[in-house]
Formats: structure tokens, sequence, C-alpha cells
């Protein structure tokens, strides 16, 4: 396979401008960790791995990915390279949706140790399984249909009032939209026809009082933990920001909590995973889930007693998890992301580092249009006087004065 | 020069064993930052730099370094190859003290930008230099001379009583002894002779009621903020466990914060700048100063608002220094140093993590008798809490059963 070596050799007249870094294959099993994908998640899944004392291996689609950047150990993924990439380590984990989950389960048949795994995954990567199964266990979901057809819209909008949601089952790329809230046939019918070759499928619509995620850590053996209850704040169908703790009372937060763990527990979930949840005046609805670290989480890193990422990586290596609860009052993150300006956050690191106490945190990615460039977490000892500090570090970081 | 590409080439019929990233040299000025040194203390200033955005580029003795193994961007050091490595950063700075000052002062005469500079890093390497530089100021040193010879021990030694110190005037490799207390002429003669080929200093002996650090960090510009004082326990010569608070009064604690900072100010010194005292029965006296993050404020990875390590990367590209108060009442860190039995930490992973709430960090070394492995951190309420749990991870690190 290519290794990239023609890229070393060619390079050009400037030898310091490449280096090389070779990590030997005679690693004990637990550090022959593989992390599909490349992106922040597994940058920061990274992190967290050399932490312990752990190198992990990346499948990544460019070099210049965001966990490549800051990686000594990466396999360029190409179609078909992935049970190659699994053979050379003991444990595989995930951080995109973007896999052929049949591909998975064959793997996980010939003994691959693929963490969380492939019945797991399906649950997470295919959207119309995912409530399928969810609605079979007895969770409460958003009432659905598959959408092959104008036919199967016509069906689902004669019982069900408009608006309604039409999604796709599979995630798309980074920045790529899966949810379009239609008023009416023909606006429904035109999004149906710019998504052709996407499976799609429709949904009613939920009158939301606010989003909630819940992050559940689980090991092998079943024993799992939940970090405290998170509030989203979407704007423009983009998530920008999350806060802990979420703004509901305790019967709220329980129920979301309990609803999580036995999720995690349903799907035989091993590793972090995520539970978005729709607060409706009606009550809670599992919107979605996600089986890795997800952005909700990242305030845990400075917030929480362990990080999501590394319990992510202590659940997948079958070691102990460390405790989930928030070290501080509140804590709120908000996310950087790129604008039509093509503003880089890194030319305002300055002015960002000028606002006391924010964590800033950067990808090390071009800074392209809704792409997520970086975050900005801030604790305090309420969610305004956090989000006031994230807030103002973010705006700083786009180039911008107010917030 | 040679980037190792034989050893790539030559690998082996198993090409999943290595792979190669390539960091582009087109970077902003920001981003090419070079760390001198490859151990544990460049391994977790790389990680700071990588949670801003930046991967920094590491001269190591070898890719199984530390820094190395966690690292894309690794060049292979070799004498004489320190200036071709600064002229491919933007700024360099160091982890060790193994390095030939003159060819610094040269380097930054011809204009690179070096930080701490080579003013800072002379009084810190050159533990002579940094006894005359200290006394001219004003600070409480030991009585010290330079050991040339014999008689300057017995000129020396007709003065002040016995046991007196020895010491390397410049520091070791890691793990390498550079302190000896000598009861007598004919033991510190025996330690001379020993250390033939060494450039050795004498001090009189310092009755320790405890030793204490106090890191600041400075930018060019002079802006500075000093950590909590820190107390450091020393067995058998080495480094064992740090804590903070320390158990001293409020005026010894700010005499230590000013001495600190006004050397930081004395010496010009840029990044972190950690003073090492004793506290004698007569007061506090300076023992040493490091010119880098330093062993003792591993802890403020958990316990302080931002991390030493962030503060450097921060202080030596001239960005706003982060808050350094301590976010919890106490903190304790325990190293993880190896044993003549050779017990590997990593094999007992699961067993410390086991303990709730330590934080486990582990450098990927390998496990050589006196070689800093890992540390532990623990936070609590108070440090007899904290010091608890962190010496109890650190004996399931080592397969000890009790602590």
């Amino acid at each position: 396979m290519d290794l990239g070596l023609d890229r070393v050799l060619g390079h050009g007249p400037e030898p310091l401008g490449a280096t090389l870094v070779i990590v030997p294959n005679d690693l004990p099993a637990l550090y022959r960790l593989g992390i599909v994908g490349a992106g922040q998640i597994a940058r920061m899944m990274h992190q967290a791995a050399v932490k312990l004392g752990i190198t992990p291996r990346l499948f990544a689609e460019s070099l210049d990915d965001s966990a490549a950047l800051a990686s000594p150990d990466t396999m360029l993924s190409h179609p078909d390279a992935l049970p190659s990439f699994a053979e050379s380590c003991e444990v595989i984990t995930f951080e995109h949706e973007r896999i052929d989950i049949g591909m998975l389960e064959r793997l996980e048949a010939d003994g691959t140790m693929i963490r969380p795994g492939a019945k797991t995954l399906r649950a997470a990567f295919d959207k119309l399984h995912q409530r399928r199964v969810l609605l079979n266990r007895g969770f409460e979901v958003p009432i659905f249909a598959e959408l092959g057809s104008p036919d199967d819209l016509i069906d689902f909008t004669s019982v069900f009032d408009w608006p309604v949601a039409i999604k796709s089952i599979r995630a798309g790329r980074p920045g790529e939209r899966s949810v379009w809230i239609v008023e009416s046939q023909s606006e429904a019918l035109r999004v149906m026809a710019e998504q052709t070759g996407r499976a799609l499928m429709v949904e009613n619509f939920q009158p939301i009082v606010t989003e909630l995620a819940v992050l559940v850590v689980r090991r092998p053996g079943g024993h799992s933990r939940a970090y405290p209850v998170i509030e989203l704040i979407n704007h423009d169908g983009a998530l920008r920001e999350m806060r802990a703790p979420a703004s509901v009372g305790a019967a709220i937060a329980n129920e979301a909590t309990t609803t999580a763990l036995r999720i995690a527990d349903e799907l035989g979930s091993v590793g972090v995973l995520a539970v978005e949840f729709f607060l409706t005046n009606a009550g809670l609805v599992v919107n979605e889930i996600a089986a890795r670290p997800h952005n909700a989480g990242h305030l845990s890193m400075e917030a929480c007693a362990t990080s999501q990422f590394e319990n992510h990586i202590r659940a997948i290596l079958d070691l102990p998890l460390g405790p989930t609860y928030m070290r501080v009052p509140a804590a709120v993150t908000v996310n950087v992301i790129g604008g039509y300006d093509h503003v880089d956050p890194a030319d305002h690191l300055a002015d960002a580092l000028a606002v006391e106490g924010a964590q800033i945190h950067l990808y090390g990615k071009h800074p392209a249009p809704g792409s997520k460039l970086g975050h900005v977490t801030a604790v305090g000892d309420d969610i305004e006087q956090a989000r006031d500090m994230a807030k103002k570090a973010e705006a700083a970081l786009m180039g911008r004065r107010s917030w």
C-alpha cells in the first residue's frame, strides 16, 4: 500500500520542510489503538491517549486533517483499506459515520475488535434504523417514516400537519446539512430533488423548548457513567453553544440521564454514547444518538473530573472509568465556526487569549465556511459569567468586536 | 542531513508498522515553533501547543524520545545541527540544559529568536554563573566556590564545617546525579575523582526545613505572573512529590513569590522560570533556577486556571498569559520513577485508573531505573486527601500494594 513515500522523497531541495517519525509495531496490545477519522474529535481523543502514554494510529483522509497534524502515526484512508488498517491495530474506534456498516459487521464477525461494536454503530449511523430500534425498545421518538418517494411524503402529510422535518438517514460530510424543516409540499419536493442520491426520512415537527444532551460512557462489561445534562443552543441549524448544568429541573435531568443510560445498555454501547434530546411541552423526545465523543462534551475537559475523551479511551480499552461529575459550578462552550469572510481564528489568537480564563482550543483547520475551527470553554460561578467569557473570546477569535 | 529515510525504507516487509506524516514548512510564523529536546517536558509543551492549534517541531535525540512518540514533526539532533534546526523555526525554546551556551549566544547574535534568551539560559545552565549572578543582585544563596582542584576543597573546608555540598556546574543527563552531600575530605575527593571531566562547585550545607518552588511565567515585554508556591518532597536525592499550597506561612510564601518574580525580571526571562528555594531556620535561600516548565508545576495542569505548559507556549510566542491561580483547594503530584525491578507502569494502568479521581500521566518511556516514567496528580479539599489519592495511584502503577 501507498505510505506516501513518494511525497517524502519528492519533497524538494529543503529537507527541513519535512521530517519523519516512525512508530514501531511491536507495542503492547493496549497501545495498538486505531482511530478511524482524523478531525477534531480524533485530535482530542489522540491528546487524551497521549496523556495515558498511548499513541493511537489514525486512519485519515488527508495528512492535513486536524488530528493528523498532531499525530506521528497516520495511515491514509482509501476505499477498502479499512480492513488492513484494522489488522494493524488491536482495537479500532471511530470519530465519524462515513463508513460502510456492512464492512464493519464483516470485520467484527472475523474477530476484529471494534469499539463501539457494529450493533451500536449501525444504530448510530443509520438514523432510520435508529428510530426503529428506539421505538421498539419503548423510547420516546418523533413519528417518522422512510421517504423513498413523493408518495411517502403525501402519505405522511395526509396524517401529520406541516411543517415536517426531512432528514438524511446517513450523516454527511462535516458541515453538510442533514435536516430541513419544510412548510409545504413544494418545499419538501424541492429538498428531495436536491438531495437525490441521499436516503431520506420524514418526521413530525417537534415544538422545541430546548435541546439537551447526555453523554454516557460505558465499558464492555456494562459499567457505565453519565455526564451531567448539557444544554445545546443551535443557530441556523448549527450547534453553537453548550451549557452545563442545563436550565431544566431535576425531574427532566433525571429522566434524560436515565433514558441515556438505558439506551447505552440496550445498544450494548462501548465508549462514549451521546444522546441528544428535544425537550417539548409534552416532555423529552430522543432526537439523535452518536456513538463517539461529542461536541456537547468538549466542556468536560475543563469542567469535569475526567474528560469525555479520556473516558472514551478508557472505555474502549476496557480500563476503569473516571468520575464524570462537574468540578465547577458552571461551564459554557462556544463553537468557533468558519464564516464566509474566511477569517482565520489563528490570526486572532492573541486577542482571544487576552480574555482572562477562557480556554481556547484551535483545531489547526483551514478556515472554510461552516467548518468547526475550534471552541472556547469558560467555567464560572454561574452560566452567565461563563457564557460571557466564552462568547467574548469566540468573538475575538473571529475578529468581531461584539458578542 | 539525515532525515532517517533509511530507517523508513528499510523498515521491513510489514508496511503497516511504519507510517509517515509530513508537516509542511509554509506555516504562519506563530506556528513555526521549535522545541529543543523531546522528553516529557517537551511532550507536555507539545500537547499544550496542539490545544492552541500549533504543532511544534522537535529537536530530538531519538525517535523513541517521549515527545517524539507523540509528535509528527521531529528532527533528529546531532552535534552542530542546532543552527539548521533553528533556521527552520521562527522561535525556539528548550526543555533541557545539555546545549553549548556559546552556540546559543552566537545564534542569538545572528538574529535567531531564542526564548528564553541566551542571558537567561546561561544563568540557568551554568550553576556557578547562576550563583554569581544571584549573589551580585543581592539574592540569598548558599556560600559557594568553584571546585577546580583539591586545593579549592581544602580552602573551602578550612572555613566552613562539614558536611559540604558538591555540585555539578552543568546538568547531567536525565537521572544522572548532580549533587553529593559529603561528610569528609576523603569522601569529597572520591566524588571529585569519580566526576573527573565534569566541572564542579562546592557549597556550604543548608539545614533544610523544607524545599519550595515558585514558577514565574514572563512575556518578552516584562509582563509576568507567578504560580502558587509549591512544596517539594525529595527522597534519595530525587524529587518525588509536589504539594500546593505549600505548608508555609503567608510571609514566607510572599517572600518566595516576590524573590522569584524579581529574579525573572533581573534575568529578563521569557517563558516559565522555576526558582527552587531551601527554607532553612535562617530563612529562604535560592537553591536553583531552571528556565523551562518544571516538574514542580505539573500539578498546574489540573489545579490551576492555566497550565504551566500552555503559559510557557503563550509567553515564548508573546501572547497574553493566562491566570495562574489554583482552581482547587489542594493538589499533589507524585512522580512515577522507574525502579531496579524494571516494572513498567503501563502494565498496571488499569489498577491505577481504578483510583477514583487520580489523574494519570504516562510518558511512553522505557522503564529504566531512576527514569521519570510518568506522574500522578490528585486534587482535593486538603493536601492529605489529594496526597493519599496520588500516592495510591502511583503505588498501583509500580505494582506495589502499599504507599
